[in-house]
Formats: structure tokens, C-alpha cells, sequence
């Protein structure tokens, strides 16, 4: 997990940094006084998937904070080495167990006040036997109608759920763009 | 621009970190001996536009490395408190200073050895009085046959332009992902 952005000492020398504009540039960084090194801090992508069986969606509750005990669907901080589909495969194997086969990107949510940028893939369970890590109490199948909707995790799973919902009644699946702030 | 992604320094006390595998964790990571701070390292976001102007399209002449003087569409990192339409036209003005309309995500690439996602908006400019920032030579509007296709910038221009072109060509603009490794 991501608690905090701000970084005080250059990740290069070790020397207590400036927060400054640098030349050539238009906003705050981390600037070291020392070495010249410029730390940049960006937003982050968070990929994970829609796992479907049948007319039911996987959701896991998690074991961590933040949010413990609460249903999300897997998802986590993309790695580097790895594509946001494989990020979001990854993270279905860690923290579901569940063997899927990814159906396209369905949602990117921007998550202003984290930093972060959500992306959702749908995707086909290949069976119902379930694994789940020591990130998730338990991994489990739901349908429509017993959606915990009061305790899910994130307003992402909410509003990415929702949208799967009417699309599967319209039998229409579009890719879906939001914002959060 | 973010030359490494190594880092040596905790970023929180200035320690010399050692590179392992954190306890509940199953990569190396930057771990803090004194403080104990685990500092990830996680691809970023390339936020750009395909601004249109009729039959054509607009590219900017690099006047930074890498790639300088090399064509590109207009586009670069993702910044914290902005979404990624909110960047790829904050980038659209830094280096064309070009006004646009955005009309939906076109494109998302994965860069996995340069660890970027690189998203890619279809604009429409509002009008030809373009004022190229200082990262920028010129910004010019090139007619798909005029593309100077051996000196773009990057592979993500190219395979966003290819797609572009042939998806035109249809009438049917479709949203794109592709890897690149």
C-alpha cells in the first residue's frame, strides 16, 4: 500500500530535499539541494477484473486494511514488468485463486484524491474453485440481487458493478470512462 | 522525464536501503533497514491527444530528448490531482498550445520495458493557431499521406496513428489495447 506521496531525503544521496519549482517546470517537486536529482511523483494504476459465472460476479472481502472486511473485486497496484492485463490477472490469482480468461478493459475510473487510476477487465471464470490469499477472508459468487451493496469496499467496484449490471440488461458491453475527486 | 526508477536512499530518513523481499511480499523492493518504509516503484501514465482538424491530423517536433526533433503526438506524464483527460489536455497545451475538444479514449498501450501506460484521447481542434511551448520546435497538421512515418518519436505515436488511419478508413472508431514489450 501507497500511505503517503511526500518524500523528504533524495532517493539517490540521502539529503534532506527542497520542495520547490524547479526551472523548466510549473509545479512543487522533490528537489535534492545536493546530488540536482528530481523525484517525481505521479498517480498510480490500480488493475484488477470482473470475474462472471453465469449469471453471477466473484467478489472478495478483504483481510486488509484499508476497508478490511469489506467486498471489492480483485484488484491491486500494477507492477512493473508486467501490462495492466497481466497486472489484473495477477492480482485475480492472489487474491481469489480463480482461473479466468480476461474479455477486454470495461472501466478506467480516475481517482483524483488517491492518485490513482482504476482499470477494471471483464473477465470469464473457468471454474468455481476458488483459492483465496492471505489478503482475502473469502472469495465468493453473487448474484444481482445479493450484491452486499452497503458494504463494498470502493466507490470504484460500486460504480463499475452498476455499470455491469445495465449493460448485462441491455446485453450491450460498452468501455466505460469515470471520474472520482 | 524519469531517467531511473532505482532508488538507493530511503526516501522518509535518508538511509541506505537494501533491495529484498519484504516480509508478505513476493518482489524486491526498496526496504529502509533504519525506518522500516518500503518505497514501491509502479509504472506510470503517458497522457496524450490525436488532435483532428479535418482530414488532418496535428503532430509536434520534439525540442527535448529523448527523440528530439522527432514527430509526436502530443502527450506526457500523468500528474497528481488531474484525470487523464485533465492531463492529456494539459499536455495538448503545453506543447502545441492548441485548443481541443475531447471525443473519448482511443488508445491504451503498454510499454513494459519502459514501465508506461501510454493513453491516448481522439480530439477535435477548435481552430489552426497553434502556439508550441518551449518542449516543442513546431506544431504542424500533416494529411494521413504527408505522415512522416520514419521519424516519429515513439512506437506508441506510430501504432496509435496506424490505428487511427485504418479505423477512418471504416468509419468505426473502436477503442484500442495493445503491448509493447
Amino acid at each position: 500500500m501507497h500511505f503517503s506521496r511526500r518524500i523528504e531525503h533524495c532517493p539517490m544521496c540521502g539529503t534532506r530535499v527542497e520542495h520547490r519549482v524547479p526551472a523548466d517546470d510549473n509545479r512543487d517537486r522533490a528537489v535534492c539541494p545536493a546530488c540536482g536529482h528530481i523525484q517525481y511523483v505521479n498517480p498510480l494504476n490500480v488493475v484488477g477484473t470482473l470475474p462472471v459465472w453465469g449469471d453471477e460476479v466473484l467478489l472478495c472481502r478483504r483481510n486488509i486494511e484499508p476497508r478490511k472486511g469489506f467486498w471489492t473485486l480483485p484488484a491491486g497496484f500494477m507492477e512493473l514488468g508486467e501490462t495492466t492485463e497481466e497486472g489484473a490477472s495477477r492480482e485475480t490469482d492472489e487474491e481469489a485463486g480463480a482461473r479466468i480468461e480476461l474479455q477486454g478493459l470495461y472501466a478506467v475510473i480516475n481517482v483524483v484524491s488517491a492518485g490513482q487510476v482504476h482499470l477494471f477487465y471483464r473477465a470469464r471464470l473457468l471454474d468455481t474453485d476458488f483459492h483465496p490469499g492471505p489478503e482475502t477472508i473469502e472469495a465468493k459468487l453473487f448474484r444481482e440481487a445479493d450484491i452486499p451493496w452497503d458494504d463494498l469496499a470502493f466507490r470504484t467496484v460500486k460504480m463499475t458493478l452498476e455499470r455491469f449490471f445495465a449493460d448485462r440488461a441491455t446485453g450491450q458491453f460498452g468501455m466505460h470512462c469515470a471520474d472520482i475527486r
